[in-house]
């Protein structure tokens, strides 16, 4: 158990979204013991004796550049897409209304048309300089610590995917801050919490911290950051068959994964400079874990009658023995935000403990939980698994 | 490499099925630089360097209760079933007759109705007890040894599936011997072989050498034995997908799976004392799996046009934060024969190389290759390749 | 529209299921003009002149052998399947409550084990013979007529399914009732209905009114009976199918079909002899709807976690041109009660317009509802469908 | 029966594509008495009576703009997709033989990238003008005529699909002739052969006949055609569910189709401008089949290791009652060439029935056969088949 029992900050970048509304439910639930811990990886029995952070210790905030609340949040998923029951959401609807209140305008610079759309003018504030949005940034996650009375806080990116980011950025700390700055927005995010000494998880494909010049600012800071791009489902998938097709020398022709989904990050991804980023982290993997690149085509389209729910389908092609062709076809159906929020859960906690721990820089036992892990070469999740188990448990 | 370049018998119990012959057919291949070794774990490059029995090195033979031969076996999956290229049929006749040749009518004893079907009168020999079957299954090993000039021999259970046996086995070598080895047929086989001196390899459900009184008989005559249950296809997935659910926390509430195959396995898998056997042992490793027991169906149908082809739909309804219930679907579509028969090749040469080394009784790296692995707790796949690279690579 | 605008009784034999619930608040909420009509046949364009009893009209009541309520019905359904707005429950309460009154314990006469294992001692009565049966479920059905002052009556079975009928029915009307009404439940029901002169419809494989004494009997009284056994899912996807494959000349080899669910029904189907019932009529139409039988395998399983969901996994193996065999697989993921309590209004407003306009027997333009229609031969949707509009639109 | 016992040409433009040499080796085989005539409409027994041309009347012919031959078609179709009897090949190869000896080189004027790629310099002519394109198809079709004495000929487009044609075409047969006939290349093949007076099928999503000028040309000359774009897989699917879902009142959300392939055609679609033919003739029918327009999303892949086989995956999403969403998915899993081929014989057998019964312009009756049938309004499948069955039948 954690000897500390001091409160600690969950900063929830994307704040009004899905999966930090379902987080934020998950957690005031849990804290009034009126939910189990499944899907939540750092409950499991392996991991019973660990001094993780409980949680009725963490008190949330965050920033959303659209007006709305934890509350109308999980209440849109109810109602939408069929999940979270009413009773649930009733319990816990004061303290999703005392956590809205920590909750700030977000803060842009330049955003894309796509991120732009969903921006409500009188929420969001527009920045003149990255310096000035980290300035922002800064100034909203000191004020929440010292009004809160936070013993530590974790920043979670959870926003929606942002583009791939063309333009070169400076690889030392150095540079960054001579030329001012010149980050993707996910990665101003990153700056601010690491600069002020706050620990970072990127849930995204967004870049967040995954820069030279920002792994040396979290080691010059002593703080560490985990990410990148939970993987929730399709992916997951990805990390435990194709090992599989591997270690039985079957060999892969081609991967073909279709993915539909209807909900406020499918409405991003639907704009073809969001998606890219996506698509990439999303291919990356099978090469690594097969030891050759086969055909491989990923799509993701924006179906809105699905709402919440993610439908992957996969048809893998494979060559088994003197040449004969056979297929593997998965359909995998599940409901986004209620699959990544128990990793929210797991990362903060994840994150605080390393932190506790004197961990700087980024940290590869979480490489589990990502499609792109930061500091890990392999994507093969039970070796994954295995680094989680030896670090922590 | 090897450094012993003699010859090695392989005995197929079972030898006209198509997993024999396709495994007669893929040797004769192999020794001829002819195919790929793709499907076959002991060619991967992280066992580069240990010393397998070459695929010339085999010499085959084996029992059967079919008249038949390895040639007439692989002209059928190639009709029927749209597998396996006429090419290399032609290119390996020569061979496959002459191994033919080494094929001995099949010993029974009491055979059940479902396998007499099969049995051509004029080639089974019908015991008058255990132990006469014994004597007769030896003889022809001991032939083959002799005039083949084998410097060892690998005996692989490849028949169909027999019933679940009701009968008690005296749990001692000695009160088994004084009962008169009152054993099932696959079993008879097993102590032939080892009682003999030879390794002994069981892909199939029945019980071969799984009996404490035959485990007590491979230590007395120091011969390792490999078995039990080949997974190839739906049970390989499960063995991979199901450790995914309880790493993440995921509830799975039930897992159904349907398998349709067309094949002669599948004929005698349509009578349902044969068919408790296989889903008994494919619905045994998910409550290890897991660590609790989900509902769990399994059915087997004889689907007569599907021919050698073997299709699983599998249903697996899971549980995800906040009591959400998701689903993921997948179908298998694999030729059993040519599935296996890389196995078997697998199994010959690790079993091979057990007995070079002196190990006796089940032989617990071969754990990844078996539904109900002899000697190893665990069925996660993962975790029994693990163990195969560690004891072997 | 209609120019009756009196109150019309839907009594549901079943009432406290998940079917009837559905119906009930489905026909309340249509009442408010809370809710569209999709799902129901009789609400599209192609019908807009004809005269159906209008929503308002229903007036419902019902027979059970559970203690329960259309309340507490569709409360179960949303707590444990994730359907229906709690708002749209909220709004029908009171009608629902005023309905449930309406309910009288249910008659039985020797029940089997599944049913009577559902059966609540206190509600249901047990009569000594098939004459008293009928007599007191006539003198139910008459009560609800005379207080609630209705112009007509639809009795509607969706119960349970029962087990096969083995004993023979006598074959006249003038035999059946000298051996003292002889028959299984659903046809004392389908008795009672129509020899007191309401029309009869039966959404269940139960044998119901299709027996020949109980066609005289209805020609006689001069009423109208639609069913067997509503086609909701996987019958219905088979009855748009196979026509296709037929039409193009393509062979089918083998259809196979697995039927997972979870609700009250489920479980009654999982004893075997009232598996049967069900299973024979969904196997039945491949002969009619091809001109061959292929080998054809249904299977059906309880499985608890789905709840009113039913998931329907087909595997169509079919031969093309010189001699190619090619793959159709479909996955149907339906809500049970969801999907059958649009037909029953169909099927009330059918049967009384059919009485109103004088029909008498079995009403074969209603075939398309059914896997088993009485009086047409044919199951191609399109056909049947086609027969619905010209008798009716 | 035919009374006529004379020779019919049969002129395949793109003879040596899969579906051109699958069609030539089934009427070599059907003429032979060697194979079924599975997967052919017109074998159907509710033509028993129609005085069909028969498979021997045939003489096969065509154009291509790649160099190969009926032989090698079928062949590599063996070999890389595991179809087709490699005695059946051997047994046609002297008639495959002859008819290759009647395939032209392919006449081009001005071909898009997609199509260039696959054209070998050496057999292609590039023509100077559209006029002079149409006057060298027409030589070759007449010289056809006339050596092989033939009494009728049908022209049939089964070349890779073009690019949508963007330029505007003169709208009347006068105004084309006077601006020197700019049309795309697969019309000017359709104005060729029925400027010659030959009826023109066309099973692709290619222009071909399908413009006004060229109706009134062919009732100008009294000629047949029958188009266009063949439903051989996920369209025809659509063209019976689509219908069950309007029939039922259940409400179409969303309907997404993905379609992988890894023949030529899907080589060919892989260019963005030829794909944008193909998708557009897929995704019409939906709004015309259910009386609104669902979301619709419909993608095609080039995957090479499926070769001949394509995999559509289709996933439903509709509404019930009471507004609640359930799912259909299928898996249609075809070898293309031998889907098409028994469609390209019926089609040859429509036109020159069509033909000598004097019908002129679009034939109607064939709709059942086209995801864009010419000169129809109904996609429903059924329907379609009905007008066949009254015109011919």
């Amino acid at each position: 158990m954690s000897e500390s029992r001091g409160r600690i900050g969950l900063w929830l970048i994307g704040a009004h979204g899905g999966v930090a509304c379902t987080t934020a439910l998950g957690l005031a639930a849990l804290a009034q013991g009126k939910q189990s811990t499944t899907g939540m990886v750092t409950a499991l029995p392996a991991f019973a004796g660990v001094p993780f952070v409980q949680p009725a210790q963490f008190v949330l905030g965050g920033h959303d550049i659209r007006r709305s609340s934890f509350g109308a949040g999980v209440r849109e998923l109810h109602e939408r897409s069929n999940v979270i029951d009413s009773n649930t959401i009733a319990a816990c609807d004061a303290q999703l209304a005392a956590w809205s209140a920590n909750v700030r305008p977000g803060v842009v610079y330049r955003p894309n048309a796509a991120i732009a759309a969903l921006s409500d003018a009188h929420f969001a504030r527009t920045a003149e300089s990255p310096v000035q949005a980290v300035e922002w940034i800064q100034a909203d996650l000191r004020e929440f610590v010292r009004t809160r009375e936070l013993e530590a806080l974790v920043v979670v990116n959870v926003a929606s995917t942002e583009p791939l980011h063309e333009v070169a950025v400076p690889g030392t700390l150095a540079t960054l801050r001579s030329a001012g700055l010149p980050l993707p927005t996910s990665s101003l995010y990153a700056y601010a919490a690491m600069e002020a000494g706050y620990a970072y998880v990127n849930l995204t494909p967004s870049t967040g911290a995954n820069l030279p010049a920002l792994e040396e600012l979290a080691v010059t800071k002593n703080v560490p950051h985990l990410g990148r791009d939970a993987k929730t489902g399709e992916t997951l998938l990805k990390s435990v068959l194709a090992p599989m097709f591997a270690k039985r020398n079957l060999k892969v022709l081609s991967w073909v994964g279709h993915n539909i989904l209807g909900n406020r990050d499918g409405q991003v991804l639907h704009d073809p400079a969001n998606k890219a980023s996506k698509v990439k982290t999303k291919e990356a993997l099978l090469g690594d874990l097969l030891g050759y690149t086969p055909q491989s085509h990923v799509s993701i389209e924006y179906i809105p009658s699905l709402d919440d729910w993610k439908t992957a389908w996969d048809h893998i092609h494979f060559e088994g023995f003197l040449g004969t062709k056979m297929t593997l076809q998965f359909t995998w159906q599940g409901c986004d935000s209620l699959l990544a929020a128990p990793l929210v859960i797991d990362l903060a906690r994840l994150a605080a403990l390393a932190q506790q721990r004197g961990h700087a820089g980024a940290y590869a036992p979480a490489a589990c939980f990502f499609k792109s892990p930061n500091g890990v070469a392999t994507h093969d999740f039970s070796a994954q698994f295995a680094l989680l188990l030896d670090a922590v448990a």
